[in-house]
């Protein structure tokens, strides 16, 4: 597969365009942190842990002749989307490594690029340790379902909800995967099922009102989703639908478990309610391209993610291992030593 | 609103084109049993009472000259969808018509107009019953969600699921309704936002993946779907996507009441396990219209109904009252008499 993110030529950020995703590969040359801030926004690239990885290269080929030009580059990328807490973990990152370089003199610049890189390799290694964790959760099942795209497209790495699944087809064991398409952007049918694909990993596409027929079918052994922001209680905030999913799973005994990397664990926020949750535009569930559904004076509702109670949740797969619920404090604990 | 179908000229049926909405009013003539079978299949015509009359209107514009014409009606047009009960419901009484025709030296096809003619008057004095019979469910209440479409482009008059929201409505109660899209064929958002609009009835639209999160919000004070198909056992086949929200809305103790005209209830399947479920194309999933959503080569699961168990079936509203599960057995022994 080719790479989501990558330094292009003459310091610009080189991009897989996941909005023209699956017709066409078409790769897009950022070269301003105006146009980083426009990709995230326009979710050309999406995704928590690629969302701070792009934020991070954003802000490395930003102006960095003061710790000021850093300050300002953060803030315009800071505001582009509220909910996946990676974008603000990483851009406080690269301040602590303007900070750091201002105060050993190091070149600024030279020092926000060996962030940026150190963030996206050290997701990468996240994505191969949440794999390990996740994988005898996977021993013996045939069909795992899963929601949006957390996988290669979402990160620096194999994935966070799908690198189990991953490590589990790259050692022959016939895993299989549900792929509901995620309206109103299609993240499932378009990203999901198209790197899964490519990866020669079967999966089945359905839509989302599906769930629930799919689940007592029968054969879907547990489900895997990624998570935007996870709340100190455990409370997670992923795409729309999820909750849906997750209390369809419960009613036919499967397990729900959230896969992400420690950057999207928020010990500043207590409980799900705590976390903001990004409307985007009617546009979006009025149609799909140029194809109308709705007619255009009626009311929409698009909020883009929701919040799954923890006490839905089986347990967090994490680059520090399985973690339940009620080891959260103690996960916590770690995270912030 | 238009009619959704009526007699056309020179011995056609003109129907209400549900494929093209809410983009354009198109009105098609059709002139043949052929063509109205394949507007059924095509879900030209569609919503369970209004198949079945279609398919009586269909009956009625065939050759005449004899039982066995209409027979060979009746078979073409019954191929054409498993699921909605009406539509076998329907041919059956035509059939029936026929005979008593033979019998008694009428005309055959005075006689089968006049018999599709009382199919579609009846469906819509039903519907007016079951907007009555509705109606105290919703007192107080300030927004109803549904799904699919059962209203006015369902049936012969006012709807099913809408009826009770039409009555409400036309009293001045304040109603409000929460349209989710229904993929694949979004007739959410493509037919119920279009005949609520038209008809003054604050609507909003979600995508399907978003019930849980309305739910959760509070101020829905009850959700009313149609059916295809009533088992004996209140077992409800409808529109892909019931099954969840009436779990999700048990989850969130909100009440499901499923709204359907006699003509849906089917004494001759004891439940849900017995009632076939049509599979569509896999096309209706990978895309709509001209647009494309998942990779062509992957496999597709498209099931255009399912079944919600009765169980989580608070009542049905019928045009003879409304009937709690239990008062079931009573209602289908009237059924049959």
């Amino acid at each position: 597969m080719p790479a989501t993110i990558e330094w292009g030529p003459g310091g610009s950020v080189r991009i897989l365009d996941q909005t023209r995703l699956p017709v066409e590969e078409h790769f897009a040359e950022l070269r301003t942190v105006a146009q980083v801030a426009h990709a995230i926004a326009a979710l050309r690239v999406r995704g928590a842990p690629l969302i701070g990885i792009a934020a991070a290269m954003g802000v490395a080929i930003g102006p960095a002749r003061s710790l000021a030009d850093v300050e300002a580059s953060c803030r315009l990328i800071r505001a582009t989307r509220p909910t996946a807490v990676n974008l603000g973990w990483a851009l406080d990152r690269m301040l602590a490594a303007a900070l750091g370089a201002e105060a050993s003199g190091d070149a600024l610049a030279a020092a926000l690029r060996a962030e940026a890189d150190a963030i996206r390799d050290e997701d990468a290694a996240m994505c191969e340790a949440i794999g390990e964790a996740g994988l005898p959760l996977l021993d013996g099942l045939g069909e795992v379902l899963t929601i949006c795209n957390a996988g290669r497209l979402a990160t620096g790495g194999i994935g966070t909800a799908l690198a189990p699944v991953y490590l589990a087809h790259r050692r022959g064991a016939g895993i299989r995967v549900s792929v509901p398409e995620t309206r109103p952007l299609l993240q499932g049918a378009r990203l999901t099922a198209w790197e899964l694909s490519r990866a020669g990993v079967p999966c089945t596409v359905i839509t989302d009102g599906m769930i629930a027929s799919r689940l007592a079918r029968g054969g879907i052994g547990c489900a895997i989703v990624g998570a935007d922001r996870i709340a100190a209680n455990g409370d997670t905030a992923n795409k729309i639908g999820t909750y849906g999913l997750a209390l369809l799973a419960r009613a036919h005994g499967v397990p729900v478990y959230v896969a992400a990397p420690s950057s999207t664990f928020d010990a500043a926020t207590p409980d799900g309610a705590g976390i903001p949750i990004e409307e985007r535009a009617a546009a979006e569930v009025r149609g799909f391209g140029a194809a109308a559904f709705a007619p255009p004076e009626v009311p929409v509702w698009n909020p883009a993610f929701d919040v799954t109670p923890a006490e839905l949740i089986a347990g967090f797969i994490t680059d520090r291992g399985l973690v339940r619920r009620e080891g959260l404090p103690g996960f916590f604990a770690g995270a912030r030593t």
